[in-house]
């Protein structure tokens, strides 16, 4: 069962000036999609897009830290931040900034919501301190990388569904 | 000589629904203020108004850490960020949260102006990512707690006048 093209691509708007809002629909469960987004092995599987990536810190709880380094053809770009919430399965909250503009924080606020059907909608809202940093993160090529991250979890829930049987 | 009374209290004002500007002069030239602020065993002399000041990290350049384990009467409490930029001896902006409220991230700009006459003005804007968060920093109790932290900052200051004599 393939998902509608459309389904796909995330959904990307702006609710405001300092927002970003994502969505995207998977065909797996919302337990599956949950685990895939906290267990570090699974991570490393799509969350550098074909890049090799090194988990340096995953603490998914309220408090924790989290940093990743992902080794990409022009060298390591770091990620980190910390867990303000994490209430499995179905909501993270947490901030997120890129070594290349350190200091700059955004709060990136994820549900997962279970469709009923076996499918499961993600919705990620982020918000930016300024709208100038909020505009420079849409045209930095986040749709396109999101996409192929996107892409590469589609096929370690896949894979997940089909351990599980 | 000692300053006249109203320089004793930090001047908070609130320019935007979602920042706080505060503004103190020191009895001090900017070199010397600039040191009490970026020289860890200097902080730890009066960032805790008295209450002992562990500093885990202090990594005073663009990207770098800082975190500060104060302890009081009633436990640990730890303070942690990340440096933008850092350009002595007049300008910090750095990232500042409490692990009490983890993900509530404040971008914090520090400058030192150095008025001339052995005296040096302090101004500092911290910027929130939302009103509410803002205005539970204001009802916090931090104009006591900052102007506690000045003081003890005032008898570094002087203690590090009288060694330079």
């Amino acid at each position: 069962m393939s998902p509608a093209p459309n389904e796909n691509k995330a959904k990307i708007t702006t609710p405001s000036d300092r927002e970003i809002r994502t969505e995207r629909i998977f065909n797996a469960p919302r337990e599956r999609v949950w685990k895939a987004f906290t267990n570090p092995e699974l991570i490393t599987q799509w969350w550098g897009r074909g890049n090799k990536v090194v988990v340096e810190r995953f603490e998914p709880k309220r408090g924790g830290h989290w940093r990743f380094v992902e080794h990409g053809p022009e060298g390591p770009n770091g990620f980190e931040g910390r867990f303000r919430e994490v209430t499995p399965p179905e909501r993270v909250v947490q901030t997120f900034e890129w070594d290349g503009m350190p200091g700059h924080v955004i709060v990136e606020t994820m549900t997962l919501e279970d469709l009923g059907d076996g499918r499961t909608k993600l919705v990620n809202v982020s918000l930016f301190h300024t709208a100038e940093e909020r505009d420079g993160m849409l045209h930095s090529g986040m749709e396109q990388g999101m996409n192929e991250s996107y892409a590469a979890l589609d096929k370690v829930l896949a894979s997940l569904g089909a351990t599980a049987r």
